[in-house]
């Protein structure tokens, strides 16, 4: 079920309530996540013009019944005006700004091409148009990094199903079996759980393909001794959830404990180091103190966590602070992964995640699966 | 087994062969499809910078490893340096920038952001570098459309899997199971198949959801007398393939037949149209001229195909001619779909699917299930 209109009103609202700050009276979302977001559109294709008095939407043939479709629902998107897309999107959205009277539209920096920016500006020129363009950043990013009661409800309803999934996927693992035959299994579960797609490429990382954070699924078989890293997630309702396990085939070498448990304790410092406050950096340097002590710090080369949300990785970012890049602070309705690893070239590699949302005092966690180290 | 490092020499080659006519002595790519393309490396993140001597690949953390293992295979890119990246893509492509001594670099406009864009100029500026950036159109990507040998060895292949994939997700075709149940089968025939991810989400459409072209599956059941169209794809070594087939379950109405059959007489013209020298619109125009015909022209609102490789929709674009924008003509080695529709509310859609190159003389129609009416 998409979100109820009243959510779409509020997201809306907290837009526009930027545009005197930025000086814009209109504000053109090319970032397919962002045009969701405010209008539940779904489509690969499409762009929105979120104005004072209304939101225009312009998308192709493909899509124009289920434009209808969405405006008869209680999805519907408030103030909706659907422009069909003949031919070219440059081209439609040059005609609707023709016509809109708009004298400064922001644009989304991030998410808008060269090739596109230079050609608007050539036709605003060329038409003679009375219009402005304004770079910005973040304007949607950022009220989506706080979830409403509609998104807190879909992710927590996604990441109870991934945590049913999780035991599937754990049970599929057996010495003989290719990593295929696991990632099969988990999107299978993922399927039949509910979800309309997978989140990203299925990892499933076995013995010394473990220590790669970044593989994903192949013909190797298990043997017995193996680490197995299953990283997986699926999209329920447009948002996205990201869990993994790491179990052993057979009984684990000591230092496959050693490095599990290491893990395990990062993660469960990270996951209470979370509160309302705290910059987001904090989480990770709780986790990275614990891999550090054991001396692992050395094997935890990527960040702890990354926002969740309709994009598998958004804000905030979990990680180390970066010069001239400003850490997230938490706030109540933040939700993101918690994921720490450690990665150890040809031995193998050990990361564990759940998802979190950020509560009044603390976090909850969303996937509930034992982190205890399971051997098949 | 990714591209041979041969191939990989050729394609440098080719984009070189580009550098004096734009005035470049170096090509920066930020696009992951023309990365895969140039380097055989994979990520989700990189940035890769074409120069005259050398091949410079920006990774971060999660990468180095698995550009290490390809840098040891028979799919080395020649002439690699990789570059780690610490933290900020930005702030090491202007590392690698400052370090080369390049007068000129051109990069892709239609796969920049505006934003890094002109986080760069202002870098370059701050920091006194003799440097300009030049803006390009398509100078990987047109090469792309006429695949070698490599690309359509692996592209065959996976045309000839997905043709067996086809049979199982129509056998799981019948009244009583869900969208989502067969959408499920396609996937999990992708997976056994060899595939290593689906190309794009699958659509199951039926009844009246065959009249959305981009419906995905949901939870309808099956009826009897529903048309279901089936539009499925999956990526193997990194090349996509993608096929459409209508079936019904019990009998077809005469209506559903009928349709049916001028959808599959618009294909069959389509496919007799292709060869080389023709504008990729003649093969649109060919099957827009049966479907008109049939009474059934304002039914089929979007192209007849797009081009396969890399990228499940990539140039050739076979559609409508477009004012100002020019249309490609075939050449042997292009490989694109042919998959016209036709789509009426309320009642229902037909689309056929298949995937072809272009020959010396005609073209060799790659997937290979029967275009008869199925009745489930």
């Amino acid at each position: 079920m998409p979100a109820p209109s009243r959510y779409l009103s509020e997201r809306h609202a907290s837009v526009r309530g930027r545009f005197d700050e930025l000086e814009i009276d209109a504000f053109l979302v090319t970032h397919p996540a962002n045009i969701f977001y405010l209008s539940n559109h779904a489509g690969t294709a499409g762009i929105l013009v979120l104005a004072r008095d209304g939101v225009h939407l312009l998308a192709d043939f493909r899509y124009m019944e289920s434009v209808q479709r969405l405006q008869a629902s209680a999805g519907a998107c408030p103030g909706l005006k659907a422009w069909p897309v003949p031919a070219s999107y440059d081209e439609a959205l040059a005609s609707c700004l023709a016509a809109s009277g708009w004298a400064r539209v922001g644009f989304e920096a991030a998410h808008l091409s060269v090739a596109r920016y230079e050609w608007l500006l050539k036709t605003i020129e060329s038409r003679s148009l009375p219009l402005a363009l304004q770079a910005t950043e973040g304007v949607v990013e950022r009220p989506r990094t706080v979830k409403d009661d509609y998104e807190l409800d879909a992710i927590r309803t996604a990441a109870a199903r991934l945590t049913e999934v999780a035991a599937e996927g754990i049970a599929a693992v057996r010495a003989g079996v290719t990593e295929r035959h696991v990632a099969a299994a988990l999107e299978a579960g993922l399927r039949r759980a509910g979800f309309d797609r997978i989140a990203f490429d299925t990892i499933v990382a076995s013995g010394p393909h473990a220590a790669l954070p970044h593989y994903r699924a192949g013909d190797r078989r298990l043997e017995r001794g193996d680490l197995v890293v299953l990283d997986f997630g699926g999209v329920m309702d447009g948002y996205c959830c990201d869990l993994t396990r790491t179990v052993t085939v057979g009984p684990p070498a000591p230092e496959a404990t050693r490095i599990y448990e290491a893990v395990r304790d990062a993660q469960a410092a990270a996951i209470a180091a979370v509160r309302p406050g705290i910059p987001a950096s904090d989480v990770d340097a709780a986790a990275r103190a614990v891999l550090d002590a054991r001396g692992l710090g050395q094997a935890f080369g990527h960040g702890t966590g990354h926002g969740l949300g309709l994009e598998v990785h958004e804000d905030p970012r979990v990680g180390r602070p970066r010069p001239n890049v400003p850490t997230a602070v938490l706030q109540p309705g933040m939700v993101f992964t918690i994921e720490p690893g450690a990665y150890v070239t040809g031995f193998g590699g050990v990361r564990i995640e759940d998802d979190v949302v950020v509560t009044e005092r603390g976090c909850d966690v969303l996937t509930a699966v034992p982190s205890d180290l399971q051997i098949r």
